[in-house]
């Protein structure tokens, strides 16, 4: 098995380390525009070596794991050089756009739109972990324009990975994933600005920062290289996202300037319930 | 060591498990309004048996982990029935009204406010953990209103729970805590209930729910009974932190509507300090 990463960060360098335990006679090529990257995951061993364009025609699988506006022409170009058994998969958080970009391209039918739900805050090959999808969802859009036996290959191995799957259009995709990851970006994001601002003297309240705080402003600490254009891509369903947040977090705010705890207690006890949500998919 | 817990949820609970362990032959009775927590406290190994109000008076210790509502009438009431070398202390998320409540008690000595950082997003004696207050923060307000045979006796438990001790003034801590802690629940909870409210089908969203989500919506799990009467108290300082937190999510969709990306870029680029500066913490 021949593999090619390109981008070889959080998500292609979690998933060359668990390949080479899956297909331990698996030669796997990394490219990066961070030559940086590249060395760096040949040192941890995610990859064997440095890959080159010419060599694409001979793989048995690529995987584009670059920010999801660099994949609107990564993938097109890969798509140019496969040959006819090359299984080509992305992996990012908006799937329309991408889709849109290939649906006329002549080899659509090697390209396999993913999105792993699975991820750390962190970024580079350094932020590669072992076992990162066991258990995850991954969505996959459009399976039916992908020809049959590549949806085999990519199917094995998301099972050796132990991952779900749950097959979606990408509409639907991109417009639930914005209330359940681009929003919560967002949130932390802006909490994190807020508490940053408002105090000048940093140690007098980040000491009295316990795990609540931490939890909630954890995707602070993602990348705005891959954020960017994932909000960008995902625009309108991010607004409308927001303004729902905004409405609720404002009519919190009016609730208790008003003074109506009942009010502001049955909002709570009411999203309680979210405990019982969140329970249920861990089945 | 005879010592009360009034409140036997999950700090109150986890300080007895931590007590028992501290000092082996110490009597822990336990008090609360639902004589269940009582009951499941006692089975739990927490306490010894159920207290009564009429054996205040022979404690050396009692602690008052009440929602902070019941803490301006619950700690006074002790305060009243106390011998002199009694050490009461309570552990609210909120320190001005309840120093406010008992500012002239003739036993106003007895009594040291404290705020461990600590806990889950779960309650009752049931959550309770052990060593749940290693290595965190706790705040100790006015301290010297307390009697210094007391305070000791206090510094003793908490070097021995291995805490951290910061010493604030009422007003500072509860703007403070307002920032690091208050907000981040309301940020949560109105998480929670965008994306419960925006979806019917919750299988079709949840199960694209990855850990981002999870952590960004976990305190959205807490109990509004804890919660509402903090918010209540805080009022004041909630609603300041609140307002700057809807003005920079606002700030953020002009953005994002404007395509103001680099702007976008920025906003984050800037908020990724947060990593720095939790990590300042946890050395």
């Amino acid at each position: 098995m021949k593999i090619a990463v390109i981008g070889i960060g959080l998500i292609g360098g979690s998933l060359a380390r668990d390949i080479r335990l899956i297909w331990d006679q698996a030669e796997i090529i990394g490219m990066d525009v961070d030559a940086g990257h590249v060395q760096q995951a040949i040192e941890l061993g995610l990859v064997n070596r440095e890959g080159q364009w010419e060599e694409i025609p001979q793989m048995d699988m690529v995987i584009v794991s670059v920010p999801v506006d660099k994949a609107l022409t990564v993938v097109p170009h890969v798509l140019d050089l496969v040959n006819e058994n090359t299984l080509v998969m992305d992996v990012g958080s908006t799937k329309q756009p991408l889709c849109e970009a290939v649906q006329h391209h002549p080899n659509r039918h090697n390209f396999l739109a993913t999105h792993p739900i699975a991820g750390t805050e962190f970024s580079g090959p350094t932020a590669a972990l072992q076992g990162l999808f066991e258990g995850k969802t991954n969505i996959i859009c459009e399976v039916e324009k992908t020809a049959f036996g590549l949806q085999e290959r990519a199917m094995e191995l998301f099972r050796k990975l132990g991952m779900r799957i749950r097959y979606m259009d990408p509409q639907s995709h991109d417009k639930h994933i914005a209330y359940v990851s681009h929003l919560s970006h967002i949130s932390s994001f802006m909490l994190g600005k807020t508490v940053i601002e408002k105090e000048q003297d940093e140690r007098d309240i980040f000491d009295m920062a316990g795990s609540g705080f931490e939890s909630t402003v954890r995707l602070a600490k993602s990348s705005p290289d891959m954020w960017t254009p994932i909000f960008n891509q995902n625009k309108a369903n991010v607004l409308a996202t927001l303004e729902e947040y905004i409405r609720n977090l404002s009519r919190f705010r009016e609730l208790l300037e008003a003074d109506q705890y009942e009010a502001l207690y049955q909002e709570m006890q009411h999203t309680n319930r979210i405990k019982e949500i969140l329970n249920g998919i861990k089945k």
